[in-house]
């Protein structure tokens, strides 16, 4: 049953994109998808996908502990009824959301509180055993599973909504709450949670800020960094860090939680975390545009970022590959003609006439000027819908090629699509498609290699040139997926050798076993 | 000659308020005032400031080495011809701006590039020198002056504006960049600073950064944390820490920058900073309303959230004892009828014509609830300028009292002002007035006590009076002042033990013979 709901919980990226929570599963809480459609029925079995330590035959395990059966017994007695140490049920959870890697972790441990994860981990510190947290496994860079037999410890069971001020707009919440979840709630207050991505029907909060997670309104509410007040984590020595305030503003002393934001699970497990929720806007509208060439892209960019003002709320774009594999792979329809670029621009405001007067009119200047090639507006919330699964529901639609080669940089703006474009020269032959689209509002690129199955020739063909490439530029490696397992050996392409080594410190300083999460986010050398 | 710059820089504070930096210092670059007001003027004279050795007579020297005439020759040699060893012209970086504290510090260097401080750091941490890092010293918890004789670094010369992308909206600057001049160099690119505070007439953007500076747009565009981009420092053993990146998004690694924002220059000197600035509004309104009492003030709050949504960029308040003590002190008139509480709330939008129908929509449903007894709307840049000025000036209206007891603390808005009653309250008889202002929408409330001097007597009856009620009501103890040197013992009133704890190790990891900026945030026992 709890490996069937890990699998749900997978599936429910690809089904759920947009999907008010409304019902939640009365065994673990985890969204119910009204039709299962999991994606190994497209792709790949779990079982078929190739153990990491045999892909990556060079990297060797740590000096960690291996599990024993009084390890488990020991375990069990901390969360007893809620360890899965069945194989078949493993899958799930041993597996990136991607398929493309997977790990050999004999068990899962699904606590409820903060103190049974403090428990666990004080129990795995002093045996040695290394762990890995996850939440909603729907990483992109291979962070939240295991590598080798790592102790997995879910936050799916800890899904309380503890408080929310609705004056002030602060959420409280456990760690594993459903970021579709929490949204649904806030709404009921008038409130919205400051982020919003693909995945919010399956991805977990503490997941979330793990990562750091941008997505889609990054543009309007600011990173996590900025719109979340407290934090309570498990350290690795079992320790629980209490940085819990409700308060919007706290100058008294280092601002620790900022250090767990983004550390993707290394530094210790979130279990709770206080979140500033902003107004919810009263309306919302969504512009579909299509554009002759990458110069118009950024031309209405700016354009709307001085007409629109304080209404924008989302700024992304596509290229015509993203749009025909979309329709190619999931029959979605593009609503207007075929052009070269496309732009979505959301809006969302107090005012409806004043909101649909401000976008009328930039939408007309933009026609006029001949900026826009063809365009349609939505203010309905089904036609509204259907424009936002077209660039929400592309990493789905990708994996339909069979294998996705997955990049999420940062890059200026000018320099923004000419990585596609050398991208694309570079693989011919080698790949079924090369496509880019992303957050522009934010110079967030994600840019996709797609073909029928894993190739290392074609692997080496895309690294390190596309690391490279976008040091080059000055840009990011990893915009907002982070390094996890895979992109962990290129942070020197995005970081000084000071800033690593420091981080390497403060990895040793709060956890010298190194047992939290380990083979991630810092590089293997 | 630098000396009378350096006072300038803290009279600026009182008459630049809301000033456009137009006209910068051929020699220095700090911003000229029109009209010589100093301090000085109006109550103790810096030399007549009891040493903070004197006041505070059980607090002991670290263990640093003491500066002699070979070091002085060597600093001079590393930053030759901008180090101040005179002792009339050390009054104004040894003394705190509410003249409360001083320092015995015989020198300041004043470097003008990251590889200057970088070599004079270098130098002190050899010979085991403290330093302590100075801006614009506007601060008022005496973080930025030396507690003994530690070696001044300001950051007066480092006052370059790097770049700024126009699209992007991406400030690269010096540390010391006045933050009023920074504001106006964006202006003229159609952006604003994320950041607006009493101060901007001489605080540096790099304190501004040390001490996570809120003041009254944090509200709008949220706090540094999520505003910076990228940052340099320079760490205590000298060694250049580079994080300065320009992108919106760079998930790669620990967000090392954010140690540094709001560790008030212990863990090490900003040099250089990245900031992402918003598009500035085009259209700007203020108004002032009058309320018959506190529950009124949070009910405009509320309702004032929900109708200007995305154009409110304030929500201030004062107390009837504040508006007389301005009245009295610098002769600012109330514009509108003496009420018990006052509100000021400022829009900022893109839309004239939409702006003042939301304004003016919450207004009239305001007035015909009766929530406000009074009210006026400014539209025009002089009165709205007037207006501010009544909020803004309160910091220094208040040492016209005398002596000041500052509190700056954050608390839940239910039991927002009965702090203020309750000291009220307390003192009655020992002090001359009982002022509270600040800014409601973040919970943030300013609490003034004043008294003809300093008096041992009052401080008792004040501390841990206040720390005690906050801590009991879940406040913190420091909103957005930081703890500084006067408020660091009291920081478990507002962190738990184990977060306390994890400070002092990484204090201890990156400054391991804590010479920098020593006595100041981490407690003293």
């Amino acid at each position: 049953m709890s490996a069937l709901h890990g699998r749900v919980l997978h599936a429910s990226r690809l089904s759920l994109t947009r999907f008010a929570a409304s019902k939640l599963c009365p065994s673990c809480q985890c969204l119910q998808v009204r039709k299962f459609q999991c994606i190994t029925g497209m792709g790949r079995r779990l079982s078929q996908v190739e153990l990491t330590s045999k892909r990556y035959p060079k990297l060797k395990r740590g000096p960690f502990a291996t599990l024993t059966d009084a390890d488990v017994s020991s375990l069990e007695r901390l969360v007893s009824g809620r360890v899965i140490t069945d194989k078949s049920d493993l899958d799930g959870y041993n597996t990136d959301w991607l398929r493309t890697v997977r790990g050999a972790s004999t068990i899962v441990l699904r606590p409820k509180t903060t103190e049974e994860v403090s428990a666990i981990v004080s129990y795995c510190h002093d045996r040695g055993l290394a762990v890995v947290p996850q939440g909603g496994n729907t990483g992109l860079v291979a962070g939240s599973v295991p590598v080798f037999d790592e102790v997995i410890i879910s936050t799916q069971l800890m899904n309380n909504i503890i408080s929310l001020d609705e004056v002030s707009g602060t959420l409280v919440c456990q760690a594993g709450c459903v970021l579709a979840a929490l949204d649904d709630h806030v709404a009921q207050r008038g409130l919205t949670m400051p982020l919003d991505l693909g995945a919010k029907g399956s991805c977990h909060i503490g997941g979330n800020l793990a990562t750091n997670a941008g997505g889609v309104r990054l543009l309007r509410h600011g990173s996590l960094h900025g719109s979340v007040l407290g934090l309570e984590a498990v350290l690795p020595s079992g320790e629980v860090l209490d940085c819990m305030s409700t308060l919007r503003k706290d100058n008294t002393g280092y601002d620790l939680k900022q250090l767990l934001i983004g550390a993707e699970g290394t530094l210790g497990i979130i279990t709770k975390a206080s979140i500033l929720c902003p107004q919810r806007p009263n309306v919302v509208s969504v512009a579909l545009l299509g554009c002759a060439n990458f110069q118009g892209v950024l031309d209405i960019f700016r354009e709307t970022k001085t007409k629109l003002g304080e209404i924008l709320s989302a700024f992304e774009f596509m290229d015509t590959a993203s749009m025909e594999m979309i329709g190619e792979n999931l029959r979605l329809i593009n609503p207007i003609s075929a052009s070269p670029f496309y732009v979505l621009i959301e809006t969302g405001g107090s005012n409806k006439e004043h909101d649909e007067e401000k976008l009328s009119a930039l939408l007309e200047g933009l026609m006029e000027k001949g900026k826009a090639m063809d365009g349609t507006l939505a203010t309905d919330t089904t036609k509204i819908q259907a424009i936002w699964g077209l660039r929400e529901r592309m990493a789905e639609g990708l994996l339909h090629d069979g294998y996705c080669y997955k990049y999420d940089v940062s890059l200026p703006l000018p320099s923004f699509y000419q990585l596609v474009e050398d991208m694309r020269e570079r693989v011919e032959g080698s790949a079924k498609r090369v496509v880019g689209y992303g957050h522009i509002g934010d110079g967030n690129l994600h840019l996709n290699v797609t073909s029928s199955e894993y190739s290392q020739h074609t692997m080496d063909l895309i690294e390190p040139f596309i690391y490279d490439w976008v040091a080059n530029y000055k840009g990011s490696i990893s915009a907002e997926h982070g390094l996890g397992f895979k992109k962990r050996d290129f942070i020197y392409h995005s970081k000084s050798p000071s800033a690593v080594a420091l981080m390497k410190q403060i990895k040793n300083l709060i956890d010298p076993k190194g047992i939290m999460n380990p083979y991630k986010l810092l590089p293997s050398k």
